[in-house]
């Protein structure tokens, strides 16, 4: 396979070459996005709120439902197609189901979802960022096992507005070093403000300085998002190899897959994201997974250098770089022997068909 | 294979041996089951809206949670043992995944479910019972579309208490001759009443007499459950075989099938339900069927007069006769290879363990 590269072992790619993927997204929403400043997913601090259930409706149907605007990612005046379009272009070519998995979605997609949770989250500066972090990966198990006996290989991507904030704090509580390290959705990257809001979040839960939370779950009850402990659930209930499809936000699900499980086997899974966020110079998703694990991460190129589509080459600069899994669904697609320049084609296709 | 009846040609049973099926369970509500002296399944008409929850649980957890007692089917002082440690057994001797689709119950399973309605049925003296029949359609034959390429085999239970009463209100509207004909929850088939209702909301709605509802999704809206156009939905939606594992109910959810689309191949799906259906003297499946279309019906006979458990054998007064599926699991359950005696060996143990 051409256009993708490779941080660790590709041993697990030849395991998941003749597999039937099933393609989740999980979907959560923080009152974390609305702190100004924090995320480019969503015109408006208010409107992150809708990012997951439009990006989802824009894969299914092409459109969103829940706006009547189409979810762009946008920083100044820069507009960038979002990554759902680059998902559903993959999903399409290589007939590869996909099931939504809501963690807690303030706005729910029109279409059958998985119901796992419920409410959103808080904002992080409460230090109560998810009050019902064990129910939700407890069921995350459960639907792991489940799963796992109607497919051989879960793709799991997710949409989580601020995630990045919620990652660092979670990967912040748990010991890791992630300053300046976690991605972002513009090309200029908040991190002192990230750090900030996440530092007054375990301050109010009685952490101060250096402490770390012992508890990965407490972690995430404290500063997370919901999606972590679901996607974290969902990895530790699989029995068969799970692929995170997301960039630095899945290190932090790995962190609390760790922290539950210190003997756990990551050769299992592995991360696959795009090269926007593996070449992310405000970012770096090895440093942050190196400290964890023998994490291989893929990050998956689709040469947007080459594209006719000006839109898509705002992701070169930086504005958008990941999101409800493309990097995975990327790979997937790939695997199933699609060319790159095949799935571009279809990206531009579907570009000037919906915006 | 031995206790199972065919009723139509048993050709598509070489074809189901060799799947992997993943069971659905769709479950609903409606305030129709809150009508005095309609249904056997709960204590008090009020607790019905707990019943699909708490049988669902009971499979999940063997216990339910929503509720402080065991769902039975009460009548007088006969208790039997809800039809769910039926497929509670099956499931978990053939290892069979299950997945809960909420098509509107009024109290939700505390597990993680696929959400595609919300809101339970209206009574159907209102002749306005489902008025999102045709959202939930339509979002039954999505999710056919997607479960069709994570499965081969689609088998599809409901719990739905005073769903025969919503069943005969579909069948009469369509202009089928159900009356006497569905099944019921107890040993005296409260027909008149059920039939009475069901006129009434015909009425409401302004179809008088013998008056037909040429639409088969307004038939549903006026007199229907949420569940049945979900099933018929994910039918029409599927591209794999699927047996629909339940009673009369089922034969309603054919009718709205070939109300939509007369052409309906339905050498495709079969009927799977209990021997206590199958041969009640109140109410008769094969004559309702045989007036929609060649619909192939097994019947699973577990034999609980051969059993230890006093409780199943209320079974055989016809206490209790199907439900979650009960029918259909057995009969997956021996397309595995599993004998009715271990069977039902696996459900005494159940009984005793769990009340």
């Amino acid at each position: 396979m051409n256009n993708i590269k490779c941080y660790g072992s590709s041993e697990i790619l030849k395991k998941l070459e003749d597999k039937n993927p099933l393609f989740l997204c999980v979907i959560a929403t923080t009152k974390t996005s609305n702190i100004p400043g924090i995320t480019g997913a969503g015109a408006t601090p208010e409107l992150t709120e809708y990012t997951p259930a439009a990006d989802l409706e824009l894969v299914m149907y092409g459109t969103p439902k829940c706006l009547p605007e189409i979810p762009k990612t946008i920083v100044g005046d820069d507009v960038a197609p979002t990554p759902a379009v680059i998902t559903k272009a993959c999903l399409e070519m290589a007939d590869i189901p996909l099931i939504v998995v809501d963690a807690g979605a303030g706005v729910k997609p029109d279409m059958p979802y998985i119901k796992l949770g419920d409410n959103p989250g808080e904002d992080v500066r409460t230090g109560n960022a998810v009050p019902n972090a064990r129910e939700l990966f407890e069921k995350g198990v459960m639907l792991g096992k489940t799963l796992s006996k109607i497919t051989d290989h879960l793709v799991i991507g997710e949409s989580t507005p601020a995630g990045t904030t919620t990652a660092l704090g979670v990967l912040n509580a748990l010991g890791y070093d992630a300053r300046m390290k976690v991605s972002g959705s513009m090309p200029e990257n908040p991190h002192d403000l990230k750090l900030q809001v996440v530092k007054e979040g375990l301050k109010a839960a009685g952490y101060d300085g250096d402490d770390i939370v012992e508890d990965a779950l407490r972690a995430v009850e404290i500063v997370g998002d919901p999606m972590i402990p679901v996607v974290a659930g969902i990895v530790i209930g699989s029995s068969v190899p799970v692929t995170l499809a997301g960039g630095t936000q899945m290190t932090a699900v790995c962190s609390v897959i760790k922290g539950i499980n210190p003997d756990f086997d990551f050769s299992k899974i592995c991360i696959a994201t795009t090269i926007f966020v593996a070449e992310d110079e405000t970012s770096d998703i090895n440093y942050i997974s190196r400290q964890i694990g023998d994490i291989t991460i893929f990050a998956l190129d689709p040469e947007f250098e080459k594209s006719s589509v000006s839109g898509l080459k705002s992701y070169l600069n930086g504005s958008v770089k990941e999101g409800v899994g493309a990097g995975g669904a990327m790979m997937v697609t790939s695997l199933k022997g699609i060319d790159m320049d095949d799935i571009r084609g279809k990206i531009e296709d579907l570009c000037k068909e919906i915006f």
